[in-house]
């Protein structure tokens, strides 16, 4: 019965299996068919068109490589020329190092462990936890009930008031904590708004070249058309509106109801902060097409340059009233900026000039997963919340949230700079966000040679670069490039000893390829 | 330009709009069109009609009116024959004062704050937490690197380990971590599946009546064909399998194609145990008619009679090694049971029988979204592996633990009792779950009452329940039931004394309500 026609687990399971008795219930009430007929519903043949076509390169082939050579790594005889894999493809900051900070982790160790906060063992709590640590655990778990309790649809009432708080601080406007949804990292309220909108194939939202993957995922699940847009890598990564209308324009000619533009800001995989010239086109344009405008803003606290981050609400309220039409998304999340608390899939989306009726849908579909995780939520909280100037927390805080951010500055230009040294290779810097998005001039030999292989030539690349450095970045084919053009994205997320060492891998490899394929 | 136009959130912006400038920058460079013709884009008439269709009753139209009435109970003369809302409509254990389990949320605790797990404070906590509470927190922050860094799209290694021998003890049959998923609680995974199967509105997938409405949402949401089978409330919510196959044979005469098959066992809202008969008869069923199978399991530890609950993997294997054909995806929560830890989203999938392609699909689909968050996934690692004896947390452990269980049991069988006294009343015993679905023969004085409202019948009962009494339940036509009969559910969650105020409201208005319309 226990025969080797089931997987086991190795060793583990023998105990188990020792444990059972020698003979099963005989089940001979039953017809034991062979059921030899049978044909598996889940067959590649017989799936959804749309979830076979839909790609994520942040997590795909290249990444799975990179495991199965970090496992070959154990092994005392491995024969690779490197001992560590670099993982720089993916935004995931404390995965590779980066401390989480104080205020946000004491507050959590509050909030799920509320016996500290009775009474009776509060002379304890005192001793580990500042007052506003404690003060604001109470606050946190006297609004949700309990972290453990499912919350509103929405969120944490005293989660959505803190969100709209910081809104209303970081623009000048009003906001509305019935318009705010809190989520389970950025992309559920993406998906959910997407999903609503695109109503058949003949619906196409406006994304931009280069993207996020999972705006072309999400496109391809619910088998949306793509209307891609350019970025001008020559003009920092900014809008090219040109090209855009025309894309527009081709589009409606073959069909397709352009119904939402997404734009992120600070870009992702680019890193550019949009000049506020070209937020308010984009914001004329939504008006002039009826497209749903979503504004990606989860980088907004990831700001390097001159250039300071302006959100589209404070925009689209400049503007002036003549404006208030617009639709629009704003999307953030826990993951990224200096908190870097990915792991605890917290995010919010704020929804402007949505029709009420049309507010009740989207609560009703969110509603349909009773609610976002309430740590996340929680972290949220905190994360447009951060200790004030005063408080105990804050000079703790201020320093922790300084050193992650000139880490990150110094390590955003440094790479940049290598970059722009190495032949073959130029790299617009980052403004804002995680990454770099350097561009190569492959040699026509390394074109060949990958088309031999049946790669395309920037993967042919970066399988290269894994496998001769250990380094992991993404082909720029995962995020959509110019036609004839090739990149790759990287984070710049390791600590300054480890990017040093990646970049000296880096230089050498590159000039290795580049002689090897010239 | 802060002008009325904008909805304020009342005194809280004044702040914030005193300080800015009195003149905001001109945006004179853009032409200021009113965009008089602008249609919306998210407008009821062109919406995804699938996302119209979809409906939640858990938390719907009489939940939402309950929150309103709560909001008037704050008023000093609100003048309501009640004085609190007594929420039965979700089963949100924390949210009506179970207590969480003391080990899991001290280790929960110690994962989200790491500082105390260091060597220089040791000293300190291990004066606050037991051994075995300190060596988990160790064992999972190293597994998952940290609790804020995104996990492997399947989960943290050491928290799948768990899983799988969790599962092994269960059913005495081997497990893979490789085929397990944590979720955010169950229906993540349910819904990523089904997206797979469903290819278009000719596919179909069976349901049973009644249901829990995250089935029915999900089929509207993917446009498939529902395909209901009846549970026979004659026969303690068994399945029926002679409606079934009549249910089955008139969809393929429609020219549905059958894909899936969901049970949901024990029952929710029914509560019913099922017998091995009915589960090896859905198997062979499923093999016979190519059906995957999802085997919501979310309530296994919520059994209370003596049926104890069986998992259909362990059924499935028992029936030997000619029914390994069968496609099982078992679905498991850290929401339900006496753990009760809904607001962590915790919950896993186990993946039975799927070919190795289409795992990689599930795996694809699951990375988009990256990782279910970490702290749900730890929690779901805590659920399938508590404390065992001899273990320091153990004793509190096992009194918290059969503390609720047994109350649980005490409630489940008063609820039922009660109920069974009252004229026109009927009601099966939950031998699981934390639901009771009673049955009420309404006079032809309510249903025709409610007709004249345009209300169904049992909604027309459950509001002047929640108007009477602030006694919130859901009706059962949220769930479904057979033809001409009408329901509701409730949980039996509150606490005992609040369960016993809860049924001599409920006693008095139920006579009141048959004493008005007989």
């Amino acid at each position: 019965m226990l025969g080797n026609h089931y997987r086991t687990t190795g060793r583990k399971f023998l105990r188990v299996a020792m444990a059972l008795p020698k003979t099963l219930p005989q089940m001979s009430m039953f017809n034991s068919r062979t059921f030899a007929s049978y044909q598996p519903a889940l067959h590649k043949d017989r799936l959804n068109a749309h979830v076979l076509e839909a790609e994520y390169a942040v997590r795909g082939k290249l990444v799975i490589m990179a495991g199965e050579l970090e496992k070959r790594l154990k092994q005392p005889d491995h024969g690779l020329p490197f001992d560590s894999v670099t993982y720089c493809n993916i935004g995931n900051p404390q995965s590779v190092g980066q401390p989480p900070l104080s205020f946000p982790r004491q507050v959590m160790a509050l909030v799920t462990n509320p016996a500290l906060l009775e009474e009776k063992n509060m002379h304890l709590t005192s001793q580990l936890y500042p007052a506003d640590v404690i003060a604001r655990a109470t606050t946190l778990v006297r609004s949700a009930g309990s972290i453990g309790a499912y919350s509103h649809s929405k969120g944490v009432e005293e989660c959505r008031n803190s969100v709209v708080r910081y809104i209303e601080e970081r623009d000048g406007f009003p906001a509305d904590p019935e318009n705010i949804f809190l989520t389970n990292g950025a992309s559920e309220g993406i998906k959910a708004v997407m999903q609503m909108l695109i109503r058949d194939s003949n619906d196409g939202v406006l994304i931009p070249i280069p993207q996020y993957p999972l705006y072309s995922a999400t496109a391809a699940l619910l088998g949306a058309a793509v209307i891609p847009y350019q970025l001008d890598e020559s003009k920092a990564w900014g809008i090219d509106f040109d090209s855009l209308r025309a894309s527009l324009a081709e589009a409606k000619a073959r069909g397709v109801t352009p119904r939402g533009m997404v734009v992120i800001n600070p870009g992702n995989p680019t890193g550019q902060v949009l000049s506020t010239e070209n937020m308010s086109e984009t914001i004329k344009l939504c008006l002039e097409e009826n497209l749903v405008l979503f504004a990606d803003e989860v980088y907004q606290a990831n700001v390097y340059g001159d250039k300071p981050f302006r959100s589209f609400k404070k925009t689209l309220r400049e503007l002036g009233p003549e404006y208030d039409a617009c639709e629009l998304l704003s999307f953030h999340s826990t993951s990224k900026g200096f908190l870097g608390e990915c792991g605890f899939r917290g995010g919010y989306m704020e929804c402007v000039g949505i029709l009420p009726d049309v507010m009740e849908q989207i609560y009703k579909l969110m509603s349909i997963n009773l609610c976002s995780n309430v740590s996340g939520q929680m972290m949220t909280e905190m994360m447009v919340n951060p200790p004030k100037e005063g408080e105990p927390s804050y000079p703790v805080y201020q320093q922790e949230r300084d050193a992650i951010m000139d880490s990150l500055k110094r390590k955003a230009k440094k790479c940049a700079e290598v970059f722009n040294t190495l032949e073959g290779m130029s790299c617009n810097h980052a403004e804002g966000a995680m990454y770099l998005f350097p561009r190569i001039q492959l040699p026509a030999g390394a074109i060949a040679a990958a088309e031999k292989e049946g790669a395309v030539p920037d993967a042919f690349y970066c399988v290269k670069l894994l496998e001769s450095t250990g380094i992991c970045v993404v082909p720029g084919s995962g995020f959509g490039q110019a036609e004839g053009t090739w990149h790759f994205r990287t984070t710049f997320l390791p600590d300054e000893a480890a990017i040093d060492k990646m970049l000296t891998l880096m230089a050498t490899f590159h000039n290795d390829f580049m002689k090897q394929y010239s």
